[in-house]
């Protein structure tokens, strides 16, 4: 097998391939980047060397991770000794901006952040976003169809893919480059690839959909008594505030009160204190007169009695502050070591949800901490659970709680991170074995060596 | 091949199995409705019965075409006297409705209108909208990604599913129906059956995306002078309104002659002649404040010079008559007969293209019309073309100048109505050969017997 790099090198260069080295592992953000060996690191240039690479790995039935960032949380790009990593890091070029059209053309390993500024300076919008933005990249986002704050409005990267580039396991270039939003020439072949995570093709560039720029923004904090409540705000302020609505954050009261809590350093906004809290944005047109719909429909949410107290933010700095708190995830390392989870259900059985998970960890753990907080309108909710033992046998029974709870409500384990090697025991909790079956057949016919990211999802 | 008749009404009863009718071909909605033959049609009424039939198809190597309303436009559900049609209009169960999570389950033979009617019950709405609304169903919408006015603004009907039941070519039932926007378990196996004209499984039943039902509507029809400004209008509106941009519908100035000329009953929403027309429509949150809104902007609009004349609707039954005029198209079997395309590309190579398909038309046949509309946002353009002889090769040449010119442009020969039989010829024009050998590669994994909808797509 040593072979299979020799031939590489000889085939890309020595640029190309970096021996010795380490294949970068998905990053705890709670406890510092872990990286995981590989057999070597690829880097190729092009997507003629994507497909050179692949065909030699093919021929020689060589494992490849394809890689993008590495901010992922799930271990979806983990390597090992046996495997080879397969970075995009080379491939960063945005290659066309079509203003009238709307749409940018990129390779798979520009970041986030560089799609987002380049719409930017063309009056328009990329919407996708989150925190990782600065080293995550588009391929990565595709390949694991990321989420965000956003998906209320605009929906998840699979809804601002137009068409891609990928190169199947044997090296054969599929280019679906379409950038129209209608195009129904058979399957769409695009889907295949976006949140399979690499284990179906590796994507090297895309045809991503841009919006116009926003030219309001407002922000608003509020307080809500209860969940009955919070529904009923996301309703009202949907409807009234006629497709500006982008994005409706909750927070619960654990979460709130540990984000406002020295040493954090997040004010609250106001003294009510209430079972729920929620961050609404919303974008629109015209500046003067979205403010003013902003404060009329949240005042009459107040009068309702929807909401008991409410601050707008009056200022992008505002809107900083609460999107600031919002976002003080990292407070939660005060109770460390804690997990994290990313779970999705429908709307109506989440508190009970919640509820339940809390009441057996209780039972199983005594005192436990469960900071809940998410994107609500999407059903994704993110709790963060002490004790979180480094223990496999602690982490198990928590997850064993988490992901059990779902089951009966017909949850999903997973909402926007992905399954990787992380969540793939808990994979049957939301996907019957029928299901699993399609995947493996779907899987057998791209790629039958299984060399793309093999042991993911599967 | 006559045992499998007998074996299935043993199975699913004589109720379930029509021996000696024909099964509905695609009508012709310019010639009246086709049908084709078959050798029986299947009507089970649940998934189980679905499950049982294909179970059985599928032991004889039977074909079959799964069939919906019949609306389809490109012979995408044609029988023949070797193939069974199976029907799913017994399947017309409204199962759930959830106000709270906005969505709604649905057994896959339910017409699209009755959803849009149960979701409007709930202020809720389900935003696919098209002309054959009464007869489509939700299964056919599904199977052939369905598109419509509103898509600029709310997808086609893949972005408006969130979960799918389907059964495969052997029996098994593929249960997909997850209620959440956010769901990254593995591989998103919906995607495959949508749009995929029924090749790939035989979709049962369906939970659908609902929205809050808009508040206010705003129509207006304007004239623009050129198309450099038709496509800054657009990013005009598209910002201005700020989300509520709910279609963006284009005439060039022969169609808009041919809807408003008597015997046509439209009559002219103002004197001013231009090269183009737009229907602009926003759905907002408020009544009096977007009407205002709306205003303001196509003011500025007029101002700039963007348009040159306006007609804004004042009352529902305005919208309506614009609405009317715009939808109209029947119009041309005045010039009948004549053929009808519905192509997308990128916006900006649009009228180059019109241009070029004129010209080309032009030089072959002599005198010819080519009406020209769609909705332009989403780069989509329904070509409705004199001559349209019935002979062949008069068709074939017609396709071959509109397809033709297509392809240096990167468009696609189906923007909404799929490839079905009829554009089967010309799905090389915008579908490389690597593209369609992993369709016939997925097609193989899912329905190794290839018994569904066989000779569709691929």
């Amino acid at each position: 097998m040593g072979d299979v790099v020799s031939a590489l090198r000889e085939a890309l260069g020595d640029r190309a391939v970096l021996e010795g080295e380490t294949g970068g592992g998905a990053p705890d953000w709670l406890g510092g980047a872990r990286r995981t060996p590989a057999l070597a690191v690829l880097r190729p240039a092009s997507t003629e060397e994507v497909s050179t690479a692949l065909r030699i790995c093919h021929a020689h039935r060589q494992p490849v991770v394809p890689q993008g960032g590495l901010t992922g949380l799930v271990h979806g790009a983990d390597t090992n000794e046996r495997t080879l990593a397969l970075s995009l890091e080379r491939m960063h070029a945005i290659e066309a901006v079509d203003p009238v059209n709307r749409t940018m053309t990129v390779q798979a390993g520009v970041p986030l952040q560089r799609v987002q500024e380049a719409a930017d300076e063309h009056d328009l919008l990329f919407p996708l976003d989150l925190g990782a933005r600065g080293s995550a990249t588009i391929g990565g986002n595709i390949a694991t169809n990321a989420g965000g704050n956003r998906v209320i409005r605009y929906g998840m990267m699979r809804e601002n893919v137009l068409g891609l580039e990928a190169v199947l396991a044997d090296g054969t270039v599929v280019s679906s480059l379409h950038p129209m939003l209608k195009n129904n020439t058979g399957y769409d072949l695009k889907q295949l690839f976006v949140g399979s995570e690499g284990t179906l093709g590796v994507v090297t560039r895309a045809v991503l959909r841009l919006r116009q720029k926003p030219r309001s923004e407002n922000v608003a904090f509020v307080a809500v008594p209860d969940f009955d409540r919070v529904t009923a705000l996301l309703a009202r302020v949907d409807a009234e505030l006629g497709g500006m609505l982008s994005a409706f954050e909750v927070l619960w009261d654990d979460f709130y009160r540990l984000i406002t809590t020295p040493p954090a350093e997040n004010r609250p906004p106001f003294a009510t204190r209430s079972a729920f809290y929620v961050l609404i944005e919303a974008l629109g047109g015209d500046e003067a007169a979205d403010a003013e719909r902003f404060q009329t429909v949240l005042a009459r949410a107040l009068e309702d009695g929807l909401v008991v107290d409410a601050a707008v933010a009056t200022s992008a700095a505002d809107r900083a502050r609460l999107w600031a708190m919002r976002d003080d995830v990292g407070q939660v390392r005060r109770h460390a070591p804690v997990q994290t989870f990313d779970v999705s259900l429908p709307i109506p059985a989440v508190p009970a949800y919640v509820e339940e998970v809390n009441a057996r960890l209780g039972e199983r753990f005594g005192e436990v901490v469960n900071f809940v907080f998410g994107h609500l309108g999407d059903g994704n909710i993110h709790l963060i659970v002490g004790p979180g033992d480094r223990e496999p046998e602690t982490r198990q029974a928590v997850e064993a709680i988490v992901y059990g709870a779902l089951a009966p409500r017909g949850g999903s384990v997973s909402a926007e991170h992905g399954i990787g090697l992380e969540k793939k025991p808990w994979l049957a909790v939301s996907r019957s074995e029928a299901e699993q079956a399609v995947m493996r057949a779907v899987k057998q016919a791209l790629d039958p060596e299984g060399i793309l990211n093999p042991g993911k999802i599967l």
